[in-house]
């Protein structure tokens, strides 16, 4: 619980003034203003974060990879053993995330943090198994106190290790072959929602896989009951990935570096991380709406707006690297551009 | 007349075949069929056009900048004299549309094609002036049909020429105070739209020019009259860089070269090409919706899905720079991730 406790006490808010100031350069560069839309909240927000000028040419994914007790219920449409597999696939290349990620030029951790199985010799996997799967949720909780706690910190202390590296971009990402079930049950405790109304086809499941998921959420909100403290329902619920991306969140708000949520699960873990401490959404960018159907009412909820809608829905961090370009095309105009004086061009008339 | 049919003559249809053969590759890749959303519609079309494996590494964006007659009447925010101003700040690197294009490795070519000045010995800009800016459309044509056709001949044979250089992505931009008035009365024009529903407000106007402007586009189309044929409703109240744009649009589509469109007066361009012959809509991607107050209403006339929303209205080519990341992003992902049977991946359950 200390390295929590310490990084959710060093969390400070996005400086208002340094803001303000960032508005304030921008409005004088070589174009209308406001013109560059987005772009330019996107620019200001980083300042705040960073300081003048914003910057975001080190990037780093981290993907979190577990397994889910629940998917021996068939709440999905693929095999729990591709949990394993695609952790290899990511790190010899062929995932989607590792063919954006060399597009964005950032670097990718790959990190077990609950395979249910051994990963023998593969090459690049960071070893920090918590345990094997999470328990079943529709009959226990998924994890102790302590191995949530646990989780947590293997996300915080490696986000932690990777800003005094001097990244200056964080992504998060996730896999784990039927993690769009415990997802959705942290967004149903998290907000009292109906499972039947807010249950999503995941990967492309069935309607006959879509009761089950629908009955294992029920099952699992009903034996949850009514705790509502965000440590609670993510031990309770919650995965391992989705414990560890938390800690990534709260690691990113104290070390001050903006962090790329990708999808529905990232956005789970974000909501969690947001509960714990007010200003952690200071640092937050929601990379997309997912096409995974409650993740537009996830991100209504906890008030933010996702930079792409490309209907994807995926995860791996794939959103959250094509939306890093959008970042790191914001930081260039406000280091690159003009103003108009330096441009010799006339302001408005 | 004769380059414009001979490249109208030349435009076939993107292959239909080659698309299904995409989407069929695309469904063996390791992830869930169908969960990279819009980025698999670009894979295919894109394969559609160009053949498998698609490829947009080679990016070229084309800058057309024109003066406008109509701005003497005070609508808009900026003095006409900002057109050269920042024709030179393009080739000097500190234009918004500069600094994305570094970023997105694309060559950029500013072409004056009607600046009401002499460039005088600024390096770097492409001399092709039809005339010095368009005729006030409020009380004559904006070009004659003969200036009108060798505006579109210039853009045309550039984007033909760069086609013929191995560019594999073209990407177009404007530059001209003044011309989201001719761009509003082309879709006026085109769907008998009323200018007071449909004028915006472009750079930035206040409420007095903004009536200015819709009182400019009424005159217009009054004066316009029932001409239908999109090439004079283009001479009669277009840009020069409007018809320029247009030319490319047709070249795109006659050489099989991906057209990245950007934002307002890129798409009224596109719009006038896309009546000149069923087949170029194959060709083009729109790369972004803007805030202009009508653009969303134009482009669902067109039928077409923009990629972004950022709330941008810049122009310059600003919003299709960014889109192309989306478009290489779909590239590569088709060319570099590996089959569940190549890649150690089990298939769904």
């Amino acid at each position: 619980l200390a390295p929590l406790r310490a990084a959710l006490d060093a969390i400070r808010p996005a400086d208002a003034t340094a803001m303000a100031a960032a508005h304030a350069h921008l409005d004088v560069l070589t174009k209308p203003v406001g013109s560059l839309g987005r772009l330019e909240e996107l620019a200001a927000r980083l300042v705040g974060i960073q300081g003048a000028p914003p910057h975001v040419a080190r990037k780093a994914l981290l993907i979190f990879v577990a397994d889910h007790g629940v998917a021996s219920r068939g709440v999905s449409a693929f095999p729990a053993e591709v949990t394993r597999q695609m952790a290899c696939n990511f790190v010899r290349g062929g995932a989607a995330a590792s063919v954006l990620a060399r597009q964005a030029g950032a670097s990718l951790t790959v990190i077990d943090v609950g395979i249910d199985g051994e990963l023998g010799s593969e090459a690049g996997i960071l070893h920090a198994k918590v345990r094997r799967a999470t328990r079943d949720i529709c009959v226990s909780d998924a994890l102790t106190e302590q191995e949530c706690l646990q989780a947590i910190v293997v996300g915080l202390e490696l986000a932690l290790a990777r800003a005094s590296a001097g990244v200056d971009c964080l992504l998060v990402g996730d896999m784990g072959i039927g993690n769009t079930t415990p997802a959705t049950a942290i967004f149903c405790a998290l907000h009292g929602l109906s499972p039947a109304e807010v249950t999503g086809r995941g990967t492309g499941i069935d309607d006959a896989a879509l009761a089950r998921k629908v009955d294992a959420v029920e099952r699992a909100l009903a034996r949850h009951g009514p705790r509502h403290a965000p440590l609670e329902i993510l031990a309770s619920l919650g995965g391992l990935e989705i414990a560890a991306i938390t800690g990534v969140a709260i690691a990113a708000a104290a070390s001050r570096v903006p962090l790329v949520i990708d999808g529905f699960i990232t956005t789970a873990a974000a909501a969690i991380a947001m509960q714990l401490h007010p200003h952690v959404g200071d640092f937050l960018f929601f990379g997309h709406r997912s096409n995974e159907r409650s993740h537009a009412g996830m991100l209504e909820r906890l008030e933010v707006k996702p930079l792409l809608d490309l209907g994807m829905r995926l995860g791996e961090g794939t959103g959250a690297l094509l939306a890093a370009h959008l970042l790191d095309a914001a930081c260039r105009l406000y280091r690159e551009m003009s103003t108009f004086a330096s441009g010799g061009v006339s302001m408005r008339s």
